[in-house]
């Protein structure tokens, strides 16, 4: 039986998605929780590689269930043996064909900036927090030439193969939420680095640093030495995953 | 001098605001930093003596200032000796005669639920978890019983003094905003349970355990043995202590 799982979780205590010998990961406990459920080793597959310290309320992930649970006593029995910062928030049968990574047509991830002089105390492990207040004008005047189909070299991992670096961006807006700045974007993929090297050059842009079309300018460069600094991971969550076309922009 | 701060802080790990032997607390936390900058013991009050677990955006607090640093400089020393849970978000010289909890005229709370079946990860220790979704509706043909002056001795703790267990509440909504449903109350003071047992009591109207009617009920019974369950501390903050009259209700 092909499961797909929705997973909640607090990125500050994992060494992120991706499970690896001798490190706390998401991936990790929700292998180990199955194992534990049902004495099998699973191959399960996530959605978005989420970095250390990153967040998902929506992550997805799915794998060729080995025991006989039916998918809610499945969700409950997982929640039930994993740790207080992972939480299963939906559980159902899959086609065969699916694939929490291959079959997504689009991820909407979020990162959070609190711009003000004083640290937080409260979320201070989901936002990054920069002194000076953002110019949320200037930032949305950058966003825009984030839509569209684009190579990302300037912005994601020198790890990610060259020949593969075109994504397509579907929406990119810059909101004020109560106390902090939100980008959300949605892409139909997303490299390694990509989300929090946006989120450094907006922030370039929002303290004032740059102008607005500078970057459009380091994205159309393809060039890595004009790479901003990134964003830390812990204002990053991965919101959902959709595998249909979303609705459209608003 | 007299000084003033308005503090955030993250109550998850501490024993609440007011300082016990042997205990973690955010008041103990202040003075051992005021210890440290100055050599001196410092008596500092607290607008609001949260409980165990409860969170604070704007706290106020007052103290006889014995060093020599002007506010400013205090806001960044204490920053960078207090702990990440705690940050001072505002210092500045307050008349002789203000008192953080005797000058305040009123207190902004937010109560906040997460309703669905599966328990929360990311904000876990910030709200409180509740299976059924909770009908919104019905809260609000509760709340509106609430505002005004009444005797809370259903909704407080037994220690308060019987005597003054009357108190105004100026303004008390129900939003559901993003995947939380918040209670915002705004009293000239809250007794010790309170906000929580006001919580709690919503809980069960939203739950439909209880018609809206209830509430206006066991209020004006003043009888603690119709006491609700109270509502557990990590969905409450104290969002701001007023020291004017606040604008008038939306």
């Amino acid at each position: 039986m092909n499961v797909r799982l929705v997973l909640e979780y607090d990125g500050t205590l994992f060494a992120g998605w991706q499970a690896q010998a001798g490190r706390r990961t998401v991936e990790g406990e929700i292998r180990a929780a199955l194992r534990a459920l049902t004495g099998i080793d699973h191959v399960v597959h996530g959605a978005g590689r989420t970095d250390a310290g990153a967040h998902a309320l929506g992550q997805v992930a799915s794998f060729r269930y080995q025991g006989r649970l039916a998918p809610d006593r499945l969700r409950t029995g997982l929640n039930a043996l994993l740790p207080e910062d992972i939480a299963v928030v939906g559980a159902d049968v899959a086609p065969d064909d699916f694939h929490a990574r291959y079959s997504a047509r689009w991820r909407r991830y979020r990162y959070r900036w609190l711009d003000r002089p004083d640290r937080p105390a409260l979320h201070r492990n989901q936002c990054w927090h920069v002194r000076r207040t953002l110019d949320l004008d200037a930032m949305r005047a950058a966003v825009p030439s984030l839509v569209g189909a684009h190579d990302w070299t300037t912005f994601c991992s020198a790890s990610e193969p060259p020949a593969s670096r075109v994504r397509e961006m579907r929406i990119a807006t810059v909101e004020r939420n109560c106390r902090f700045v939100e980008l959300e974007l949605v892409g139909e993929g997303f490299l390694r680095g990509q989300v929090r090297g946006i989120a450094g050059a907006l922030t370039e842009v929002g303290g004032g640093r740059q102008p607005p079309g500078w970057v459009a300018d380091i994205l159309t460069a393809r060039d890595r030495a004009r790479t901003p600094k990134t964003a830390p991971a812990r204002g990053l969550t991965l919101v959902e995953v959709l595998y249909e076309d979303p609705s459209p922009p608003p």
